[in-house]
């Protein structure tokens, strides 16, 4: 297979040209300038020249079908969607890397030894309903329609009306997988990193282990409000100084467990300078691709927690506000992506992903592995978002690699 | 002089009773409810028949003066105004207090060796408009009108229109001293603790060493915001840790001083719980009888803040808010009131205050002291401040007890 990754920047280029700008991708999932990414889309898989069968399902996920001598089915796929004032390439690279695949085997002339398809999932980042993933979890078989029905974007409009007018019923979503599921074999994904790992590293990719599970947390201190100019220090329960002993004790348990975890807020009541903080919620947000390292790295913050608060004379009560189980990518799957990387001149140990993709809802259906690119300074979800092309090649070589390995044998055991 | 305790807890409850309620004391100063509680304290001082001549200087704080032998003035007051459901111990206590000492000084038939004053200072609370000790500052001089010309309140009326209603003209205010100060040889006041000390000491009253000097600032590290999910431990520039490293090292340089430091707010940005806080600002107070002692605090806070900033790799800025220097009470008479608590059976040893008081103001230009009472649960500014009979009968025994003292023999060198 021919794959040519200049000629997907040249796309991925062409897609911002025509959705971006000073601000930043304007591709939001079920707004007119989603629908222009989308007819852009079409008309590039036109070009094919009729190799590949085109549609879209019951969830709205647009398919590119190139028939191969075998139903089992290599699934190739992104995202065109994008947050308001979003990057160029988060999401896009994945769809265009995924075209650029199946210009490779339709160029071939014969029927490849297995099905490919290319997908683009609907609305992965929940930008203007609050629900990420979706296209994929509804095709996945993880959507609960009864969960979403009630949501409404910021001007109030429900996201049944809204689906609708782009030809999606809500209710039919969760039959978007019903004739296709079966017949997949491998699910693969180009994406960004959106962390700095890679680029201080000096890597331009690196296969993806899998995606980190999630504990999140509101941790509530309670002690007692009083003046600050009058009351004595031994005479304090500060909900502040119990919150701040977790605040600092969360990185050594990360550093412990190879996780990470972080406190991202804290709220003192009454929150003023003359009052002792008599009620403190904190933020805690632990991560780790090992369910067993994360119920670790959870229990040691617990008895964190309650350390802290017992030593400064408050009381404590955590609540679970989320939580996801680690999904691991399928071990050969990411064995050849290592590889691929490698290869291409990358790293040859697989990362972590730290932030949810679709592959992590195909993970829960089919052997499923993704790709990084590096992330200039981590950043995502911003117009500063970037990658050097220089990388980008790097990255749409070993996708480009893996994929055609795929195709040609199949998911190792 | 015959001080009766019992018949200043009567007037405390009548006011309570003209001004209060369930939902606490309403007295805000320059309101209606404020002239119902100085109403009820010209009546009180018409009933003694004329031995004490009741004025109001420019800044509107009345005067109730018995003549003396001498015209040496030895002014004996607090404030009558309260917060929003407020106490009905706090500033009123004073007040009453004073007036039992003055109904002593009239009922004794003879004039007093010295000239015996009492003052109801306006607006010691700022509730209104914001500014505290409004009319012990002015009396004292050091009220600049400017820097309050511009205060409304929360309705958008002008302090100065205010004050006209209420027959105070803004301008006026600093010439409250004019005729008096320089006769003024003491000022004495009596106040609640607004703090837990001696009641847990199991005390009924204390006498006051001086009130507190305040250094506020607001500390803001800057480092680096990020995905909590896609950054590493050791690639974070956390700006939470930095600013919790500085809110556990507080109390220990609070103990090592025997002052009292608070961080009473901590705001983190982006503030969500999957970004690693970008930026974190925190308030710091911190309060110490002695100057440099107080100093001395202060520096080595910054010496934290700063190697906080520096071991999470953020930048640091810290922005004085607030301070004031520690005002001791004069050492002759804080003396005389330790030893006439001591005598009522109240602790020996002076307190600091923590919170500000118009004796503050006056400490400024003439000797002073306080007395404090106890306070259950070291509460105020709310309705369920109070203070047992017992011992408020205590701190008025000792509070009289140390005026007649000074107005026998005036203030100790």
């Amino acid at each position: 297979m021919d794959l040519d990754p200049a000629r997907a920047i040249a796309d991925l280029r062409e897609l911002a040209a025509r959705t971006g700008g000073p601000d930043g991708a304007r591709r939001v999932c079920w707004t007119p300038e989603w629908e222009v990414a989308r007819e852009f889309l079409r008309e590039r898989l036109a070009s094919l020249g009729g190799a590949a069968e085109v549609s879209v399902d019951a969830a709205g996920n647009l398919w590119a079908v190139v028939p191969g001598s075998t139903e089992d089915t290599v699934v190739l796929g992104s995202h065109v969607d994008s947050v308001p004032a979003g990057g160029w390439l988060d999401g896009a690279l994945g769809v265009m890397a995924a075209l650029e695949v199946l210009r490779g085997v339709a160029a071939a002339g014969s029927p490849p030894p297995r099905t490919v398809a290319l997908v683009d999932w609907v609305d992965e980042e929940g930008a203007r309903f609050g629900r990420s993933l979706l296209g994929s979890s509804a095709f996945a078989g993880s959507l609960d329609v009864e969960a979403v029905r009630g949501l409404r974007d910021a001007d109030g409009v429900a996201l049944d009306d809204a689906l609708r007018e782009h030809g999606v019923e809500l209710e039919q979503m969760p039959s978007a997988g019903d004739r296709r599921l079966e017949s997949l074999c491998a699910y693969l994904e180009l994406h960004i990193e959106q962390g700095p790992v890679l680029e201080e590293e000096g890597q331009p990719c690196a296969a993806v282990a899998g995606c980190v599970g999630v504990e999140r947390h509101r941790v509530t201190f309670s002690g007692r409000a009083a003046h600050a100019g009058t009351t004595p220090m031994d005479r304090r329960a500060d909900a502040g100084v119990a919150a701040a002993r977790v605040i600092l004790g969360l990185p050594e348990i990360a550093e412990r467990h190879g996780g990470v975890c972080t406190a991202g807020r804290l709220d003192m009541e009454p929150g003023i300078a003359t009052a002792v903080p008599g009620r403190a919620g904190l933020l805690v947000d632990q991560r780790h691709l090992d369910s067993e390292e994360l119920a670790a790295m959870l229990a040691e913050a617990a008895a964190l927690w309650d350390s802290a608060g017992a030593s400064e004379n408050c009381s404590v009560r955590a609540e679970r506000i989320w939580s996801i189980e680690p999904v691991p990518f399928h071990p050969g799957l990411v064995a050849l992506a290592a590889s691929a990387c490698a290869d291409a001149g990358g790293r040859a140990e697989p990362l972590p992903s730290g932030a949810l993709h679709d592959a992590a809802e195909l993970a829960r259906v089919v052997p499923a592995a993704m790709v990084f690119s590096s992330s200039v300074g981590g950043v995502s979800h911003s117009p500063a978002e970037d990658t050097p092309e220089a990388d980008l090649e790097r990255a749409l070589e070993a996708y480009g690699a893996l994929a055609s390995r795929v195709i040609e044998e199949g998911v190792p055991s």
